[in-house]
């Protein structure tokens, strides 16, 4: 039987910061659509190369008390990137906390908006060791 | 900057029942890492045509008791299959609840051995109403 991925879904409770959070790390809209009647949205965000890769945004517009604050069962999204650190400093310049920095010049772990755990892994070898990420220390979980 | 999507994790309980479902789904085993140290056991599992979009199935061999109950916030993977009766039927056999059978031919939601929310979503158009499923009440939540 024939059976094809689609896109991973997450609930988000600020869809714009979502968003935001997303384009930090290099994802475009590849679809929205927004439901007047059901008061939701979901937006699709895939990388530019891979727009049969996307995660999908559901966000209902009166909110979701539903959601957890933490979400470690879902384990992360990953996402493969040109320079690790160049994308460290870019997140953290936006004010997100780099939770496991990237010391190895290989592996780094952040938290979107909504605490959902992103796994972000250096492409090809691991980079040399370079300050400030070989001696930052953990903050948290992811 | 270039980035590319690699994987959605999932920690589970029951690496065998949780292998078991997802080939029931039509997945394969694309890679295995078993961690004598670390006491844990990472599997990725992707549809055969589709090796490039896998989920990683963490289990840690001496349980996991951080895990919640259900996994709202995590949303759900999807997948497009061939023939969404079929599926359901096959599922059903193997004693899976259709929480939301596909009574509009089109849509159904399942969950994993761990509550993981799983959308199959029928290939092309909608197929034409079809019993026990056009009938059939929804079980629980997905």
């Amino acid at each position: 039987m024939k059976i094809r991925y689609l896109h991973t879904m997450l609930r988000v409770k600020d869809l714009d910061k979502t968003m935001d959070f997303f384009r930090l790390l290099g994802l475009e809209e590849t679809r929205r659509i927004d439901n007047e009647k059901g008061r939701f949205s979901l937006v699709f965000m895939a990388p530019p190369e891979q727009p049969e890769c996307p995660v999908e945004l559901t966000w209902n517009w009166d909110g979701d008390e539903g959601l957890p604050s933490d979400s470690r069962h879902f384990g992360h999204l990953a996402y493969r990137v040109g320079n690790i650190y160049d994308m460290c400093q870019k997140l953290h310049d936006a004010g997100v906390t780099i939770n496991r920095p990237p010391r190895d010049g290989h592996m780094a772990f952040v938290r979107s908006p909504d605490n959902v755990s992103i796994e972000l892994l250096q492409e090809g070898d691991s980079l040399p060791a370079q300050e400030p990420w070989s001696s930052m220390e953990n903050t948290g979980t992811w």
